[in-house]
């Protein structure tokens, strides 16, 4: 048995996800969002303070073994990547804290472990989710479907790279 | 009586420094430079866990009650962009977690409060580092002079706003 946190970090929505994997059968365990109060830039370690907090009340509380975080190498500009880096920073600080291996995951791979293809959309990603946990995915946001698939696809690879080295 | 920790954040290196205001008179703590061995994409999780566990272990040793932290909004590229936003982010979370107030400094705030200039160079403001903290600066990182640099323009700040406020 072994108990997963995905998160899909964010400045204004950070998504997560705990699922368990018992011998290659997965479940959901918990999922949501953490949508931090204040905007602006003068608040901005306020904001990410807010998701360290959070994210650290969630793994004090579940217990995750493993870590995948959702890593990207483009943004829009450099505001958006500097915004978007530091929201992935304090993830890792959180996983970090709790001496949780932490495993970074692009969004193709995501995609192709998930739907078969690297350019799948996110509603792609989401549909493949509720039919892996067996949940309605519907009431979710595309955030938390992303951290639920940053999540599975952890569980995929862990289980192929433990068959492989065997 | 106020002891500040001063932030430079970068994934390759981190520049810390700690100061104590005495009714305006600043001096030396200590200061250094955080220097994560591991390098390439793979690991980048590791270096910044490295950078925030590093910063986790000086704030709890010199217990500062405020945090100055440098801000950029640009970067060369998105990349380089989402590197430092990540290594800021896991300085933010350090401080968080000790629940230390964090301030946020430009670049050109900082010089401006130390050379008198915006577009000041980095030897400037270590210059006046050694100068304002009456210590010799030659073998100082300038990513040490820079951490020294906004924590030395946080105790200004905060002393104009005191009296401002009055």
């Amino acid at each position: 048995m072994m108990r997963i946190i995905g998160i899909d970090p964010g400045s204004s929505f950070t998504g997560w996800g705990i699922i368990e994997d018992r011998s290659g059968v997965l479940s959901l365990i918990d999922c949501g969002v953490i949508r931090p109060k204040s905007k602006g830039k003068e608040n901005f370690a306020v904001r990410i303070s807010f998701i360290y907090k959070a994210l650290l009340e969630i793994i004090d509380y579940y217990k995750p073994e493993e870590a995948a975080i959702e890593q990207v190498f483009t943004a829009k500009n450099a505001l958006t990547a500097l915004k978007l880096g530091q929201a992935r920073g304090v993830a890792v600080a959180a996983c970090a804290n709790f001496d949780i291996p932490i495993f970074d995951y692009v969004p193709t791979s995501v995609k192709k472990a998930l739907v078969g293809v690297g350019r799948a959309d996110k509603e792609q990603v989401a549909f493949m989710i509720g039919k892996i946990l067996n949940v309605n995915v519907k009431r979710f946001r595309l955030d938390t479907t992303d951290a639920l698939g940053v999540a599975v696809c952890h569980s995929s690879m862990r289980r192929f790279y433990s068959l492989t080295s065997k």
